[in-house]
């Protein structure tokens, strides 16, 4: 069964949660990674390090992560972007390929429509993997774009086999 | 001689310089990475692999990025970002010192003082360094953030030899 990181990238927490694709998704751990008051730079070498760790423990086959759209001022979007490029790279150091979702994405994969709330991601993440303790939003975020992603991957191996049947190139 | 890896990260281009350190600072290489028209994920990736594998041939003891005063919007902050954050890790992974300088503390150490035009930088970089042949601006600017590491580590080093023999605590 493959194993899906699915990440939530932020400077002051970073939510992470590995699912293992099935019949029915399977949590392994959501958490997230709470940094310290420290430099910039030693936070996202934080992030890196960490997020190696839990690559090297729980051996996920690709990673997931939002792709954010940028509200916010550039000063934000540019401390965002750093913890965003840091997780990345533990996957790519790694050797993940790494898939990338709009939140449109994974509000529609999770709760069947483009506009959620907080609130309603965190129950339907709970209720997908059937986690029974509360999620801190972070890293119930992680977790929505883990289960978008084998949604979206689901999709497209049943298009394949359709295009296969059917004759049609895939 | 401690060596100093300087790099001017950027999505498209990155700059990188490793400057050996020495009575006459000394250029060991200066170049820069440029990325393929690839997935932004992809991108990132790659500047993380091409700055370890320079790390590990040119076995820098620290590295010295520009602080980034964002001017620019939060898109391009993002993408800045992200790249800014792939290179910290680089180095963050190879366990070195990361240590971050202003624009304006850059063109005081390079020019003596903190306005100047990125000719000028090009043209005091290779003046320092001894290089006769033309830079690219995105690695005149790593070789310049490397200079202004050793420029700033040399004061702090002499004001601790001050500090100790008038008896005063470093």
């Amino acid at each position: 069964m493959a194993r899906i990181l699915g990440i939530d990238p932020g400077s002051t927490v970073t939510g992470f949660a590995v699912v293992e694709a099935g019949a029915l998704p399977r949590s392994i751990i959501i958490d997230c990674i709470r940094l310290p008051r420290a430099a910039f730079a030693v936070r996202l070498g934080l992030i890196f390090e960490r997020l190696s760790e839990i690559i090297e423990q729980y051996r996920p086959d690709e990673m997931a992560i939002e792709d954010v759209f940028v509200s916010r001022n550039a000063s934000s979007a540019l401390k965002l972007g750093q913890a965003r490029g840091a997780a990345i790279c533990a996957g790519a150091a790694k050797g993940l390929p790494v898939s990338e979702y709009t939140p449109t994405q994974i509000k529609q994969a999770i709760v069947g429509r483009g506009h959620a709330d907080k609130t309603q991601i965190q129950h339907m993440v709970r209720m997908l993997l059937g986690v029974t303790t509360p999620l801190q939003a972070d890293a119930a975020d992680a977790a929505g774009v883990a289960v978008c992603h084998i949604h979206h991957s689901r999709s497209a191996a049943r298009m394949k086999i359709a295009a296969s049947t059917t004759g049609r190139r895939a």
